[in-house]
This record gives C-alpha cells, structure tokens and sequence, in this order.
C-alpha cells in the first residue's frame, strides 16, 4: 500500500498544476498524454507468446461450455461478447446456481491490467484461467483431471493443442489450457476514441467530453485511473472520505485485499479497474451495487476525492467515460465454432 | 397420425422403385428432388413480417439474458453460436439449474419445422417464443408483467419496439417480444453444400455422400426426413420395430405426443426432426441419448426401418449427413451489442 500512497499524492500534486490549463485544448491533450497512453496494436509477453495457434486454442476453450461440471458454463457466460464483456449482473453467477463474491469486470483488455481481479488474488491472466478451471464456482468438476478428461473427450482439441504448443511431449495439461485462454485474452483490445485523441486526433473527443476530461484530470479521478488501461494497476482503498458501503447501499461490506493479505492497511482496498468500455458495462463497482454510470461517477468524486459534482460536470466526465468505449475485436464479437460433442450425463 | 403412415408407406413404395438407380448419378439427383428441396434465400410468412427492425430487435432480444429471473439465460443459452444453435446438452439446463425435459433442438432453419417442439405442443415459432418467456424452466419471472418490466427498465428497447411495429399504440408487449424474436430466428438459415447438390452441382457432394443419400432414400430414412427441411414436418411412433428405450439406452422413457393429445396412437411419437446440420448438433435423439452420429444413423436403421446396416452403409451416410451442415449466418455467429444497463438484485 505504501507505493501505491505515494504514487496517488504524487500525481495528485501534478495535477492540481494542470487544472489552469483545462481550458486550453493542445495543454489539455499534452496533459493527457503525460496521464494516459494509448492501446499498443498487440499485446505480448515473453512469458505469453501470442502465436496464432495458441490464440485459436485459447478462443475456442473460452467459449467452450463443456469444460464445466454440467456442460452450461463457459467464460463467455460471464464475459458475453453482447455485453462488451461483461454480464450486467451486480456479482455473477458460477455453475449450478452458485454465486460469485463479486463482479465481474470485463474481460475487454483484460492483458492491460497489472493486478488481475478486485483483489489483487491472481498473478496473472494465466493463473486467472488456471483458478477458474479448477473453482468449485466456476467449474465445479471435482479435480483437475475431470477437467482435462472433457478436454480429452472432446475430438479436435488434441490436435490443437499439439499445434499451439508444440515443443510440449504432453500438450493438454491444465497450465496450457491457462497458456492458450490468456493469449487469446491479450488480443481483446478495443482501440477507443480517447486512443485517437491521444495519438493527435482532437476532435476524436466532443467538446463535452473535452471537458470531462480535464474534469477527470482535475479533480483527481486520474490519479488511480491512468495509463494505458485507464485504471487497473493501482490498488486503493474504497472509502477514502467516506464509508463506501453507506455511498453506495452495498448490503454486505467487502473487506477487501484485507482478506487476502491479513494487513489492516488493506482494509476495503481494491484495485482501481480500468475505465475501457466502461459505459457499457454497469453494474459498478466489486460488488455491483451502482447500475448508473452518472451515480458511479458522483459516489466516487464523494467517497473517494471529497468532491461534490455539478451536474454538468457529471455529464461531462461521463462523455469522456463514453469515449474509451472501443470497438469489439471481431475474434470476441464472432464466436468460434468448436468441434462437436456431445456432454452426455455421467461423463465425469 | 393416419396422414402420418400414409405418407410413410408411399413414399417407401417410390423408394424401392428407386433402388435399381443408385449408382446413376442423373438419376439419384432427379430422385433426390422428388424427396428434397434446396433452401430458400429467405422465410417470410404473412403472419410474420420480416421487417429489418424486427429482425434486428429479435436479434437483441434472443441474446439477451436480462430478460430472466436472474438475468443469466437467454435464448443463446441453450442455442449457442458455437454450438451450432444448440448446446452439447443430453437435455438443456433452464434458470436456476432446472433441468429441461428434452433436447435443445438447434435454432438454425427452425423456420422451416412445421412441427414446433419434439412433441408438436407449439403452434408456431411465435407460440415458442411467446410460452418460453412465460416457462418458470426457461424464464423463471413470476409473471409476464414482470419480464416485461424487466425490458422496460433496460433504455433502448422503447424505440426499437416503436420502429419494429410502427402501427402499435404500445408495441412493447409479449406478443411482439415473440413477433420480433420469430421474426429473428426466420433469418437463420444455413445454405449447405446438398444445397448447392439439388440445384444441380453434383460434385458438391462427394462420392461417398451420394452413396450415403443413395442409401438414405433407398432403405426409407427420407420417408420421414425429407423436404426443405430434411425432416422437421412429419410425425412418427420412434420405435417401430424395436422398443427405442432399448436400442438408445434411455434413463427415462418419455410417452412423447401421447402426453400432449391423450390419443393412445401417439403412445412414443415424436416430430422427425430437420436434419440440418445434424453433424454439428449432438447428442442425439429427444433424449440426447446417443452422443455419435454413427450411433444414430445405426440405431435408427434398426429401430426404424429394421434394417441393420453395414459399417461402409453408416460411413456414407454420414457423409451425406455431412453435406447438411451449412454455414452460419453472420447475424447468429456474431453477438449483437446489447443497450447497456445492469439488471441489480431486487428488481422483480
């Protein structure tokens, strides 16, 4: 927490100097430049290379439900291409009925974040995938054997996973299952208006959203919310100025990194998320307990920044919200066609 | 289903007839014509416009998954994109995992069934649509007030019900849901390469699929499944010579139209389902007994036709099978984007 304090103070002091210049579009989109980045073309890591067959791979495992305990859930149930991403739901719902603890974030740009879930509880995109598939919520087979066994099951997928990895003497094993799902996450890149703007274009942004923008800078919200994700690699505690769960009606209080940490400093701490694609996908917040953007946007100039908005001002960051909402990648819109095969009752 | 048998027995006297000229290429396509016909470019009936506003709004409404008890199932659900319109399921899983009592059939050429439903208790693709909004299986709203509110809630759907039924005083309401969805599913059909056969391209099919529907017509497979359809149209007792239960292994022995018209006649008498992409679709049969194709093809023969048949037989006609998948339709492949807005805990 203690790194994260002094980036949010830090930045904090850089952009009260910027406030005079709101209104002066090229120091607006300098400023903006010094705070945000735009999406690179394609993600990669050496740890995650996006070959082309591991991304094929990895598209069909994600829209696959036959890799869950009843053959009905895949993480394209969560993450729906028709809802950006996302599911519209406060906290999602995992195999047989049972809950998720929190909300699901989109899985747009998902290899943008540097802390992966609300709580910071995943290393990776891998160890994400890997985790889900061995969830009692969001798998529900009882080990990781029974898991690959469906994968096994399956014809089509052998070969495939022979392709993506190809130096592997046993390719199907839950790592690479992990492996192939993140690399196909990594190409979910939706390049938004506020990427043009940042690149040059300023009429990429209406003059509302302008505005909003230098609001957004102004009053702070960029501390947390910046880079290249728009948010997404800081942690924060929810509840700076006032108590989150009184702000936001949330009927149950998340402790937060707390539980995982067992440090009192992460108390209601949360990752700030990334804003990409945020307008079209309420509910807010880990717990989903704000369905409009304009409320979201008050409660957290309130609770987190002592700021109470204007109306114009909400409108106004809400335009500029509007703007990082990109296009969908046409491999996530369309969904793959997976090899056919029947889940019959009793296969695990 | 007097009608039914008359069919059944005239059309296997053409068929024997038309034994002697399988290895005749001219001769088994103008065969094959008398039994099937191609698709049409596209399904517009009078009681069911399609108008582009309704298609596109019926689009929206079959993806959608807010319109159900706890906003995680949508039409999409059980007939999936990547599944071919189906979802790999021995029997569907409704909302709040309950389970459904049969097959999900696949939504793509559904336009073309003349019978709605395994047992026929569906008057049409809008009676579907509408009673599935209504199903505490598929739905799960306590009433249709309620999922209607529920579309009332999300901003957008207003003015697409205004612009898809410009006549209506209030055209948000259950019978348009059903008009628009319908309207939707018309649209959804798959041009395959037997398509492209019986308009005159022989080589569209290969050697072994002109055996296979050589084979289909001559031992009586398209008594039942012929037409646009390949099946979809005629009623028929599953189990003519042998107890189905038996030969498939069923758990549970479904009485099939009896239960819906009380008629001793109809005691295990199912629709002969479309064909259509069959290859892409299992498992197999009302119950999603039978997960291989292969298995199917020789359970039916014997079951059916009492015909026991050669493993060559069974290859070619799976072949000609083969030749019934068709290409999706873009507007079913890719997601439309849903008017953003969260369906939060309490709203029904």
């Amino acid at each position: 927490m203690a790194d994260t304090r002094l980036i949010f103070a830090s930045a904090a002091a850089v952009l009260v100097a910027s406030a005079a210049m709101a209104a002066d579009e090229p120091a607006l989109l300098a400023e903006a430049r010094q705070v945000f980045q735009p999406l690179p073309k394609q993600l990669s890591t050496a740890e995650a290379t996006l070959g082309n067959e591991r991304i094929k791979l990895g598209r069909m495992l994600f829209f696959d439900p036959r890799l869950t305990v009843d053959g009905n859930v895949s993480c394209a149930t969560c993450h729906q291409p028709a809802l950006y991403g996302a599911d519209g739901l406060s906290k999602s719902i995992g195999v047989q009925q049972r809950p998720h603890p929190r909300n699901a974030p989109t899985v747009l740009n998902s290899g943008l974040n540097t802390i992966v879930h609300w709580r910071g509880d995943r290393d990776s995109l891998e160890d994400q995938a890997s985790k889900a598939l061995q969830s009692p919520i969001t798998n529900g087979l009882p080990d990781i054997a029974a898991a690959l066994d469906r994968l096994k099951r399956i014809p089509g997928y052998a070969p495939l996973f022979n392709a993506a990895f190809p130096g592997d003497a046993a390719p199907l094993n839950v790592g690479n299952v992990a492996n192939a799902i993140s690399a196909y996450e990594r190409t979910l890149l939706t390049p938004a208006p506020f990427d043009a703007y940042l690149v040059g274009d300023a009429d990429a942004l209406s003059p509302s959203a302008r505005r909003g923008l230098a609001s957004f800078i102004n009053i702070g919200c960029s501390a947390c919310h910046n880079g290249v994700g728009i948010g997404g690699s800081i942690y924060q505690k929810f509840g700076i100025v006032e108590d989150y769960w009184t702000a936001t009606g949330s009927q149950t209080i998340d402790k937060g990194r707390a539980d995982v940490t067992k440090d009192p400093a992460d108390l209601y701490v949360f990752r700030a998320p990334s804003l990409r694609n945020v307008a079209m996908t309420a509910p807010y917040f880990h717990d989903g307990s704000v369905s409009m953007l304009s409320d979201a946007v008050r409660i957290m100039a309130r609770v987190q920044l002592g700021s109470k908005l204007s109306d114009p001002e909400v409108n106004d960051i809400v335009a500029f919200l509007e703007s990082l909402t990109g296009e969908l990648p046409p491999a996530f819109a369309t969904a793959p066609i997976l090899t056919p095969a029947a889940v019959t009752a009793g296969q695990h």
